[in-house]
């Protein structure tokens, strides 16, 4: 039977990778739809993502690519399939209404399983789309505490990816241990710009005629994590900082929605502290 | 002795491909610096710009091309050198300023023969680098005259690109058909508005909010021509139609540098009226 | 009682305006919050959007301007109020979708009154916030027979401003008359590149390298009104016209919400075919 | 005789300025070309630049402003003059060079009076336009001693403003206070992401995926002055730094020669360390 995978390869580079990688096609009588390479020379890694369509048994096509690749290669057979994701968010609607009607709209290639949220806020809006709300309050709980019960209600779920849809909390390293390259977050400035609290506060105050933001994914150190995507949007001293986080908004969710696609395309491959994206 | 070439493959598509043409460079034990391929599905149509370093003969390695690939491929493998080329300009100083100071600053990948102009008045800028300048004045010639005698001076040189640095006259089909996939203009709009005559004017009448610029080879169709490159810049109401032009050179001149270094540099493919860019 | 108003003033230019209009203020010892002018000196006509505080009582302020402007002036004293809008929209739900949550979340300055569709696809979307949904098929009707229904609907509400947000139908003189300078539009192209019916076609038989969209007031010539937004996005060769679409959509929505919220906020004034935006 | 004025005034904001300051020009029967105002509230600051034109005399003109605006503001009336520049460099030839250009062009509402440089490198290119080019070596000196002898050859000139076209010098606080609000530096990161030295390693060891530029008044904190422009360029995985920078430096020259502009054409008001740029 016909089928269509997205071969994704993340290796050491070596002479002749791409020869042999496609000679495991060829031998196969695959074709190949699309084809995207890269090598990081600075650090010897090669990234591939090839969607191939033809008979083949994903068992034997896997192994077949193990062979003629080095050791401590990853590869992975993704076969058509929807991804779940769960989001985490506080109280701003926008980043997660975006990607609340991307999701209703059909656009997402993925299904939302639950939101939850460190505050009541946004559950009218979550429950209007009939997607399973979570309230887990920080109120008197210590930060581990409180973690330990987002964690309870998240493992009750099977996903894929979860996303930080402006959940205005820190993670401990426990947390992001748990969920390593699982976590896309939105960064509300132009990073590495403005790290830490209030960004737009801080952009108003410094007299920046561009503000920014940046999703990637969440990594132990804050704010560190490897970079997806990012845009910018200007501004002038008109703005008040309220007016920037107003424009901000705009851009925030216009990028993390992007970052998401990417990620549930299986475009993005972490690469160290960075990405390729392809 | 080892040696790098830029291998530039343009064929009709089908399966294997990939897998042939990384067979050829295998067997002679060619490493691929760099890898860039593109399958236009809707034309049938394989493009690839690999770069590969080590030992070979290039007769040898495009005839082992041309084997492996269908009838009617264009296969080019461009060794170190630079290349040439050629401007033509009128009266407005910024693009061909532009590229003169990437030449005088060793930027370039090329080396500029000659500057041809319909008027005197860059003159003095281009001697200051001690350029060949050409005038060839159209008072009292028909286009028909006046061409042929830019074409005189022209076809004193040997080039590889002829750039076309805001030269503000129409081209003959025939001047283009002599010179074909060769000329690279800068068009003072976002292609496909404001085609024709004064697009600041058109672009300041018609209220936009935006104004862009567009480089592109030049054919037959004027302004038809396959894009390399467009940018844009916002503009607003304070902004007159001079005003928008100055704000406007400064993207030409920087769209027309780009794309001529993407050409110089072998990444940009036609494809029919559109080009695929590596 | 202190109160605040924006004055929008859109008169012939003369000498000595901004003197005669804040003596009105000052006389008054009205506190100005906000004061922005634009002369458009090749038609001879002034702008001004004021926003003064203090005790005033509307008649007289508006009467006391009017005696120091020219005849055939424009005087609006805008007191702090929600308007109200309403939407027209077919089958797409990402520049509706925005709107939606945008009023969810408190953002807009407005009320959603209704949603008028030709079809009956975003229904449950438009539901979910609770707001009005009506269907008025263009099945088996004439494009005078199906305006006239779609305008009954309308005409049983009150608003100040109508979003055709994706609204896939043309307008007749009629309809756009009856509604003048209160419709909007958002057309999915950089107007005025690619007028007419599926613009991200276009754009990729044309192989432009940036997509755009722009949000206008709708006049009788179709895609020719007043530009209030555009904004841009790149686009590269590996786009089909769907993923151009689907990336146009971003930027679509995105200038639909920003031209709506300058025109709640009373920033945009129409200069014939142009806008001045404040 | 009829004569034409910027007036600059940047004054403690109280009630009734623009009324007061209208009724100077009323009074004189000076006409408006062009009036912006802007009130930052969080520190009580009126910055207004209008253009007038009509017969008037300097000291009377000047005194009357005075006389209607509270103390401790600051009124400047500057009738057309052509200002005069000094550019000091280091070895990279495109900041200088976009400058250099627009010079030759007329483009530039100022003169070049010189160019100091650290090193011989770019003398070539500044004596092609007949510019003196002043060598200054640091080699062998101190700090102090090389910016002693910098500071004797600009002392040579009279000048409006200083001109850092990639001076890659760290500048003293005496030089800096010796220079106050004259001195424009681009830097060749989007402010404040990565300071210091080699920004465009720092941001390709990060991963960023948009590269910027920032021109900005030079203060004694280093990288800390008001911002005047800023622009952004998106990059991906394929740059090197090298790539980084050479995209970055198109940038780079157009921030800096935008930022020139407007402080030639007396459009930017420093407010602490931000400025307001009408």
């Amino acid at each position: 039977m016909e089928q269509r995978a997205r071969v994704l390869i993340d290796c050491p580079d070596e002479k002749g990778l791409v020869y042999k990688i496609s000679k495991v096609f060829y031998d196969r009588d695959l074709n190949i739809e699309n084809n995207r390479e890269f090598v990081d020379k600075e650090n010897g890694r090669f990234f591939m993502r090839t969607v191939v369509t033809g008979v083949f048994e994903s068992e034997d096509l896997t192994q077949a690519l193990q062979r003629v690749v080095p050791p401590h290669s990853d590869i992975q057979l993704v076969l058509p399939r929807r991804k779940k994701i769960i989001l985490l968010a506080t109280k701003e609607a926008h980043a997660l209404g975006d990607i609340l009607i991307r999701h209703a709209d059909g656009e997402l290639e993925a299904d939302i399983e639950a939101v939850i949220a460190n505050h009541d806020t946004l559950r009218p809006l979550v429950e209007r789309f009939d997607i399973p709300f979570h309230l887990v309050s920080a109120e008197g709980l210590s930060r581990e505490a409180h973690e330990a019960e987002v964690m309870a209600q998240i493992d009750r779920y099977d996903f894929d990816y979860m996303v930080l849809a402006k959940y205005m909390r820190i993670l401990t390293p426990t947390f992001v241990a748990a969920y390593a390259r699982k976590i896309l977050n939105i960064h509300h400035s132009f990073l590495p710009a403005f790290v830490g609290a209030n960004p737009y506060k801080q952009a108003y105050d410094r007299g920046v005629k561009i503000i920014g933001a940046t999703a990637h994914f969440v990594t132990d150190d804050l704010d560190e994590g490897p970079i997806i995507a990012q845009d910018v949007i200007p501004v002038n001293h008109r703005f008040g900082w309220q007016e920037m986080r107003r424009a901000g908004q705009d851009v925030e969710k216009i990028v993390l929605s992007r970052a998401l696609a990417l990620v549930l395309h299986d475009r993005v491959f972490v690469n160290g502290n960075k990405t390729v994206i392809f």
